[in-house]
C-alpha cells in the first residue's frame, strides 16, 4: 500500500521512487522485436519514437532539432537559449567546449547568458529549423512567455514548450500581471506543452490548462543541483505514475481528452527510457543522452538551462570528454558497439517491450513493476 | 504511519529520518520570489534571515559576529572558546589555520584549549561586539553557566545561548549543585536560548524551563563523530518534527507561550535550509557553512568545541582548504557561481519557498515532504 | 507480509529481494561436515554436487566440459558460441584472452562472433563430450532450437538446454512460426532444461512445457547490463522462491512431477550458491567463478553471450586479470588459502549446511532466513 | 512491529538490524559522567568494565591477558592458538607482524597454525596467567573440549569460554560422540561461557546447559568473510535482543538463573559498545580494537582464528600498520587524542550512559534506540 510515514509527530512524508529504484518485469509472454511498433502521436504530430529533445544549447541547434526531427524525434529549441542572444553562437559553443574541469565554468555560463535576448533572431532560428521540413517546437519560459509569444507564433512554430523548473497553473505575483495559462492556451490555434511539475495535483490542473503535454520532472540528471540548492528533489517512478492517475482523471472529466505525458529526468539510458514508459508517461525528454552524439553543438559539453542563473545557479557543467559515442542515428537506433545503454535507446526500448510481450508504447504502460526491496 | 520496529523481541525503536532523506514537494502553486519574507523575530529581536550561528571559534569572533549581525543574522561568541582564553587568540587560530591532515590535529586542539577561561576577556569580548551595534549573544555551557553568568550579565548581552552536546532540564549530579534551568532562566531579565535536545519529551521539558529558544540536534556535520564514540545519532527530520509537535503541545498549555526552535545539525546547503524549516524549525544554526567564508577567523578550517575534549574528543578537524568562496554577504546572499548550494544561501532559501508558492517562515513550515523509498 | 508498494496512484510494483539483501540462518542444531551431502540428480543423471556450467565461451570448451563432469558437475557448451564457429577457436580465445581494458572488447565480441555456425562443428564438439564420458549437455537459444535441433540430437546429447536471456512458454511472432516448447519437448526422448524466467507464472508455464529443468534468472552478475539497457534487473531471492512456489504448485497439479530450478544468476560465492539454494532452488548456473579456473578457455576473461550481440550487446568485457585462483577441482573442492569465498565453492555450501544442521539440499531449501533491515 | 517478509511465494525472512542501522537515543535526564557506574559480575569474578576479549592470538598472549585482566576486564587466551603449538610463538607474532598486503597471508596463517597442539604447553601458559593475579580464562573449540579438559581443569582455569564460529547445545554427528554441552557443564565446578550463537532459540539452549555466559554473534568484523564463504551474516542489534529475550525467558523458567550475554560482533568503537550493551547485552567480546594496543602481541596484525582453516579460510588478514594508538590502558580509559571511537573506550560508555541518565549497566540495557529510517 502506498506509505504515507510519519516522519515525527504530526508531520507526514509520502514516499516516493526513483526510477534506480525499479525494474520492468517480463510476464509470462515475450514477441518478435520486429512486431513492436514505438509510434508517438501528439496532436496532429506523428513521431517514429517517444523522443523529445530538452532544449539545452547543449544539444539543440537549429540543425540538430531538424537532425531529430528527421530521425523520427521532437527537436525542440530553447528561445531564450544561446541562438537568440547571439548571431553566430557557434564561437560560444566551441568555447564552451573547450573549458576544462579546473575553469570557472559556471561563471562563464553566466557571462555568456547575460548576453540579450534579440526577438529577430527567433524568427531566424524558427525559419532555419522549418526549412528542415521537421515538426518545430521551440521553448519559451513561462517568465518571458507573454513578451516572447507574440514573435514567436509569428515566425510560425508547430508547437509550443512553454517550460520553467517548475510550472504551476497559478503563479502569484504582486508585481507583474502573471502569466494565465489556460486563458494563453485557449487563444492559441498550436498544441503547447507545459511543465514541469511533479505531483498529481499540479499535472491535473496543467492539463486543465488546455495544454496537450505536460512534463513531468525537472530534467534532474547527475549535473543538476536542485536539492542541494533548492531541498527539491523528484522522485520520477512516483511524480510520472502520480502524473498518469491525473491523465486518467482529467479523461474522465472530460469525457475524452487525453493530455500526453512527457517525463524529464533521471532518464540517462534505454533502460531509464522503458522504465519512464512503464511508470505511464507517454514519451520521455532527452538531455544529456543526446550531449553524446557527434551532432552535439557543444561537442559533448552538457548544461541544463539552471546552470546559467545569474544569482542562482543550480547545476554543474559537465565538461566534454572523449570522443562522441556515435552519430545521433546511433545514438537512437544502434547498432550499439558499447553494453552500458547510451547507444540505440529505442532498439533497447523496443527489445525491452518484446522481451515483456507488449507491441505498442500505450500497452507497454500496464508492464509490471518490481521495486527493489 | 510511525514506524516503532521491534528490533529484537521485546526491544523496539523507533524509525528517524535525516534530512538526506527527505525533500520538500512543490504544490499546485508558485510565487515571485521577491514576495517572499525570510523575517524571523526571537522575543524584541528582529532578524533579516532566520540564521544563528554556530557558537565555533573557527567561525564566530567578536569581528564576524558583528558582521553576521550586520548582515540580518545572529551571531554567537563562546564565552569558553578561545577569544576568552587569550588575549590575542588570532594567534592561535593562524596556527590552527595553517596545520595540515598529517598534523595531530586533534592534540593541538586539546592543547590551545587547555589554556584557562579569563573572565575579564568576556567583558572585552562583549564590548567589542556591542560596539558594532548588533544584538549581542553568546554561549555558554550548563556546566560553567552558574560560574561565568555574574561575568555575562555584567557584560551586558541580549540574548544567552546556554548550549551543551546534550542539556536536559533534568541534570543529576552527586557532587555539585547542578544548574537548575527554570529557576535559573525566571531570574533573569533577557531571553534564553537552550539546547542541544533531540527529543519530543526533552524539547517540551525546556519549553517549561522559560526558555525563548530551544536548539534541535547537537551539530552533527561530517566533522562530527558523536555517533563512533558515543553511539548517539540524531536524525534531523524527525528531531526537529517532534520538537515541533512539543512546541505546539507547549503553546497550548500556556495558551499562547511561543518558544523557536533552532536546527542545529546536517545543514550544509541551501536545501538543506528549506528542509529543516520545513520540518517545522523557526530558525537554523549554521556552523561549517560559515567557515567558507572569506571573514572566517580560521580562515577555513573548522572544529566543534566537543573536538578539543581533553579526555574524549568528539569530532575532527576540518583542515582548510582552498581559497574561500566568498564574503560572508555572499555566502547569505549571493550571487553565487557555484552550484552546489553553499552561496546564497538565504537567497535558495527564498528561492524554494516561491517554487513551492509561501509567502513567510511560519507559512512554510507546512510544506509537503517526500520521503526517498 | 508480502509487500506489494503502490509506487504512485494506482500503480504498483512488487518488492524484490537479491541475494546479498538475505542470509542463512543457523538453528539451534549443529552437524557434522562429513555427514552432509550435497548430491543432486536431474532425471537419470546424478551428480557430486548442484552445479551446472553457464554456458558462455569463456568458461566452457569441450574440455572444461569434461573436466567439470568428471569432478561431478553438468558442463554445457554453447552450440553457438566460438566452438560451432570456428574450426579452431583457441585462438580467437587467446587474442580475446589478451584483450585489456582499453581495447575496444565489444566491438571485438562482436566482429568474432559474426562469423556463422557450422553445423559440422556440432557433431564434431559433442562427440569430443562424449568421449569424456561425462553426461552431455548444450545450450541452444529458442531462436535456432528449431534449426540446429536434427544435428544437435544426431550428434548424442543427453540432455538440451534451451537459454535465451528470457524464454516464455508463449512467444508471438507475426513473421516466423515461432517455437512451440511443449510440443518440442513432448516429441524428444531427453530432458530438456529451459529458462531463464523471473516470475512464478513463467516458471509455472514453463513446467507445464515438459521441461525437467527450468533456469530462474537471466546469469546477471556485475558485468550484466541488462538493467541499464532494457530496465530488466531480476531479484534472484524473490525469482527463485516465486519459482520454488510454481514447482510446489506443478507438483501438486500433476501428481508428483518435480520440476528442477537452476538459479542463473548472481551467484559468485559459496555463501552466494547457500543462499540460493536456501531460497529453493536444486542447482546452481556458474558462470564467471569458472573463469577463475586455471582450465578456463579464455584464461580469466569473461563475457556472456548478450555481451556479442551485434545491435545492443548486454554485457561488458571482463579482461583476464591476475594469475588463476587455483584448478578447476580447487575452485570446486577447495583447499582455499584466500578466504574470499571464491575456491572450495561446495566445500564452503557443505559447511554452511553442516553450521544450520541440515544433512541434504532438499532439507536445506528449508533453512532459514534473515533480511537486512 | 516485528517483520517478517514474504521474500518470495511461501518462503518468508525475518528483519535484521545491524549496530550500525541504530543508535541510542539520550532522554529527558542527564547524569554527571562520575556517577556512572561500568561495574560488571560474572558469577564470583567482578569486573571494573565488561569487557572480554577474543581470543585470538594478534591480542591475547599470557601478558596481554593479564594486562587487560589488571585493568579490570577479562582476557581469554587461546589454547589452540600459537602459545600452544609454540614453545616460543614470539617469533611467529613477529613474522606475522611483519607480513604485508602483497603476502600470501592466508596461507602463512595456514601453515603457522598446521603445527600441533602441544598439552603441556597449556598448563605453562596458564600457570603463566595465573602470576599475574588476574581471573584467568582460556578458549577451547567445542571439537577438542572433551580431548583438552582434563588438562585445562588441572592447569587451574577460573572461567572456561568454549566457543566455535556456531555452537549449539546439539550436535549431530555420526562419527564421533559429541560434545554434550549439558552434561559437561553439570559436571565442572567452574563458570563456562560458551558460543557463538545468533538466535533466540539456540540462546535458550545453550542457556539450559548450564553455562554462565552465553555468547552472541560470531565476531564478525570488516576482516570476517563468514558471510561470502558461507553466506551466513549476523544483525548484531537483532541478534542480541532476540538473546536477552531468550535470558529473560530463561531467568522466568529457572525462578532466577541470570545467564550473561556476551556480544561477539561488529564492534570496534565506544558507540558500538554503548549500541550493544543498549540492545541489551551484559559485555562485550573485543577482538580487532584490542588490536591497535601497544601491548598487542602481532604489534597490529589482526585474524580470526577461522582466518586460519586448512581447507576453508573464512576471515582476512589485517596487516600491521601505523604506530599503536596507545597502551591498553589508553585504549581502555584514555585520555583519546583521536575523535573517532577508538580510544578511551570504556571512558566513551560511561559518558553516553551519562548523557542519556544511566547510572549502571543493568539500567542502561532499557534505553531508548533510533532506527535509520
Amino acid at each position: 500500500m502506498r506509505d504515507v510515514v510519519e516522519i515525527g509527530l504530526g508531520k507526514t512524508a509520502q514516499r516516493g521512487y526513483h526510477l534506480d529504484d525499479i525494474a520492468i518485469v517480463p510476464s509470462r509472454r515475450t514477441r518478435d522485436v520486429d512486431d513492436v511498433s514505438t509510434a508517438w502521436q501528439l496532436d496532429a504530430y506523428q513521431f517514429q519514437i517517444p523522443c523529445v529533445a530538452h532544449p539545452s544549447d547543449a544539444t539543440m541547434s537549429p540543425a540538430t532539432a531538424v537532425t531529430l526531427g528527421q530521425l523520427g524525434g521532437l527537436g525542440v529549441l530553447n528561445v531564450e537559449g544561446l541562438w537568440t542572444r547571439y548571431e553566430d553562437p557557434v564561437k560560444v559553443l566551441d568555447e564552451l567546449a573547450s573549458l576544462d574541469d579546473d575553469a570557472p565554468t559556471t561563471r562563464r555560463l553566466q557571462e555568456v547568458y547575460a548576453e540579450p535576448i534579440r526577438p529577430e533572431l527567433i524568427a531566424e532560428r524558427v525559419r532555419q529549423m522549418r526549412e528542415g521540413g521537421i515538426t518545430v517546437a521551440v521553448r519559451v519560459s513561462p517568465q518571458h512567455t507573454l513578451a516572447l509569444a507574440p514573435v514567436i507564433l509569428d515566425a510560425g512554430v508547430d508547437i509550443l514548450v512553454i517550460q520553467g523548473t517548475l510550472v504551476s497553473a497559478e503563479h502569484v505575483s504582486t508585481n507583474d500581471e502573471p502569466l494565465n495559462l489556460k486563458e494563453f492556451i485557449a487563444d492559441l490555434d498550436l498544441p503547447v506543452i507545459a511543465g514541469g511539475c511533479t505531483d498529481y495535483k499540479t499535472a491535473l490542473h496543467l492539463m486543465r490548462t488546455g495544454a496537450a503535454g505536460v512534463i513531468v520532472g525537472i530534467g534532474g540528471d547527475e549535473w543538476s543541483t536542485t536539492d542541494t540548492v533548492l531541498g527539491i528533489r523528484v522522485p520520477m517512478a512516483t511524480a510520472i505514475a502520480d502524473a498518469a492517475a491525473a491523465r486518467r482523471d482529467y479523461l474522465d472529466e472530460t469525457g475524452g481528452r487525453y493530455v500526453h505525458l512527457i517525463a524529464d529526468g533521471d532518464i540517462s539510458t534505454s533502460g531509464d527510457i522503458a522504465k519512464a514508459l512503464g511508470c505511464g508517461a507517454d514519451a520521455v525528454m532527452l538531455g544529456e543522452p543526446l550531449s553524446l552524439s557527434a551532432e552535439a553543438p557543444a561537442q559533448g559539453a552538457w548544461w541544463h538551462s539552471a546552470a546559467s542563473h545569474p544569482k542562482l545557479p543550480r547545476g554543474g557543467f559537465g565538461t566534454a570528454g572523449d570522443d562522441p559515442l556515435g552519430s545521433m542515428e546511433r545514438v537512437l537506433y544502434g547498432p550499439a558497439d558499447e553494453p552500458h545503454g547510451q547507444l540505440n535507446l529505442f532498439g533497447g526500448l523496443k527489445r525491452a517491450m518484446a522481451k515483456c510481450g507488449y507491441r505498442d508504447l500505450k500497452e507497454f504502460q500496464r508492464v509490471g513493476l518490481v521495486l527493489d526491496r
